[in-house]
């Protein structure tokens, strides 16, 4: 085999959809020294780490934790734990996160009756009240809060409210909002959330922060079947992160990644959760007024759009997109996103999250993009 | 809320089941700059680390990848890919995590056979035979190479023939063998395994190597049924670790975990394997040999022992080997594991496992022991 050698990463300035720019206090806690997952400073540290997230959720909820892998992971342990084969669940789209709650609703067994909204606009209220209007069986109302293909933020109190007079429990995709944008759990009836860590709370990627309301626990534990997935079956994960006294070994947390999304926590609670939404909307506009002299513009009505993550159409100009992205990775350490799904090679998406949403990151990009497309 | 300010973990030695001792070069590692999970830099890194696993699995298996999770989900991924409903599969259990996979089996919605031995012992090559024999219509064979649980080493080799002339698939746990004990995939006959980096890696937790031979993949790709979890659906997984040419985007990579295995694999390429074993079996014997010096011995025969997870029984005159175990942690800041399971309270479980298996390591644990135990 031929000899490999030690890694060491490019420097890049990440405003891509996630990972976004990690602060360098969160990458310096990442480095501290591994202790066991059952040591009892460690569980301390995991009681910390729950009360945070209450806190960055907005939220009361005992059932508050990280699971242990990526956001898909988190949209999986939703989807898995509250669903059983045969449910009927309604999933708003209007992106390429719906479309994968989809396959999520169908290998649980369940069946998944679409709300289609066009990609870049939020979900229509209306079309749920309709759905369930059409569905009265149904149980579960799914949709995305911010959605990343396409940097729309919909009204999650209003849909919530709608799924709730209906006697459904709401699952909510708030990976991009948690710690970018307004997300208020309590207050707006989120039964079941899911984010991650690689956006607006700025750590590295591989945790993913869940939260259920108590009718959702009640859901999962009155369940007829078992829950499919051994590793995402809350009723054993439950007793890994309750109370010290019954901690059960389920599996092996994460020890480090932990102690990363501590520190991002810690930071975010310095800051506070409403100057943090503050900051990210006004970076959002000095860059937008700085796109708006290049001639770029936005795929989304101002209203609807994400602070933290700015879908912009490519001028006419470009013929090349990825050539553009590339030159500005190469020449600039500069990462912005391309499009997903329907709208590959039509747009780009610019993060502004977290860490990565400050002044300085606005002015290289601003820059680089006047460079590259002159 | 409460005020939460940085947390520093206290300085341990971890001589349990895992997480051992982190290499302070991995911890570096893991603190360097995030970059993009599409990034070509990171890509190419990607690419490394399969090298390095098929290295260290000893394959040429190209599906030897790194899942985003622990071994549980490695775990999991393992049967999930490879069971479809109505499956009869032949579970040896000789341990907590035969059990754990007979849980899997079950929820794939397959019929687990089971074979058990003795905690304590190997698995019993005449008993799978039998097993065999009697259904015929089996069509895998699971079982644990090293059981964490109990510090024993079961004849892969042997296990794998018989399942094969069986026309069964195999799938092993490897959580605690890999680069801490022999482990040669292509020479066993090993079609599906999944390990941990916690463990003789020396790394931190959060991943969890898996390899599948090409009869395994045919069998993936040749499913009547969906996979029933998204997350770990090697179709789509497949797509992401494969050629760079088709990288396609299925979830977030964990990033900076990802760089703490690449430096962990640069390691023990460094080293070399057979020195890694070597190493390992040296330090298992310097160990027992202070351990007979206190009186306390082994629960496994000498020719079943892992030389990097030392089982032994609890001297009779320990009355709260709980209160023994928390006196280590806090006046030694030594981490020494428990039994688990149907061996809770009856045994220590003492890790020499990977970085932490060295002198120093063991003359603080036999002097430490040799303290508390008078």
């Amino acid at each position: 085999m031929r000899q490999v050698t030690s890694f060491n990463p490019p420097v890049r300035t990440l405003m891509g959809p996630g990972p976004s720019d990690v602060n360098p206090r969160i990458l310096s806690a990442m480095a501290r020294p591994t202790i066991g997952h059952l040591d009892p400073a460690f569980v301390a540290m995991m009681d910390e780490i729950k009360l945070m997230l209450q806190y960055a959720f907005q939220t009361k909820n005992e059932l508050t934790i990280a699971v242990s892998a990526p956001g898909s992971a988190g949209m999986e342990t939703c989807f898995v734990n509250l669903i059983e084969p045969g449910d009927k669940v309604i999933v708003c789209q209007n992106g390429v996160f719906g479309g994968r709650m989809k396959e999520n609703v169908e290998r649980c067994g369940g069946i998944a009756i679409m709300v289609e909204d066009n990609w870049g606009e939020p979900v229509d209220p209306g079309k749920l009240e309709d759905a369930l209007k059409a569905h009265t069986d149904a149980i579960i109302v799914a949709f995305v809060h911010a959605e990343t293909s396409t940097g729309v933020v919909s009204d999650a109190k209003t849909l919530c409210n709608i799924a709730h007079k209906n006697d459904c429990l709401t699952i909510v995709d708030a990976v991009t909002s948690l710690g970018g944008s307004e997300l208020l759990l309590d207050d707006w009836g989120i039964d079941a959330v899911y984010s991650g860590t690689q956006k607006c709370l700025s750590c590295t990627p591989g945790l993913s922060p869940v939260s259920f309301s108590e009718a959702a626990v009640n859901r999962i534990q009155s369940r007829k079947t078992r829950v499919q997935s051994w590793f995402l079956d809350l009723n054993l994960v439950m007793g890994y992160w309750g109370e010290n006294a019954k901690r059960a070994y389920h599996h092996t947390a994460p020890i480090n990644s932990l102690y990363a999304l501590h520190e991002a926590l810690v930071i975010l609670q310095e800051e506070g959760l409403e100057n943090a939404w503050r900051r990210h909307q006004s970076n959002h506009i000095l860059l937008r007024e700085g796109l708006k002299a290049l001639g770029i513009g936005f795929i989304v009505e101002e209203n609807a759009r994400l602070p933290q993550l700015n879908a912009v159409s490519i001028p006419d100009s470009v013929k090349d997109e990825a050539q553009i992205r590339q030159t500005l990775l190469n020449e600039y350490g500069l990462e912005i996103g391309a499009g997903l799904g329907n709208l590959a090679g039509k747009i780009w998406r610019i993060g502004l999250m977290g860490y990565a949403s400050n002044k300085k990151n606005i002015a290289h990009c601003l820059r680089a993009l006047q460079d590259v497309l002159n």
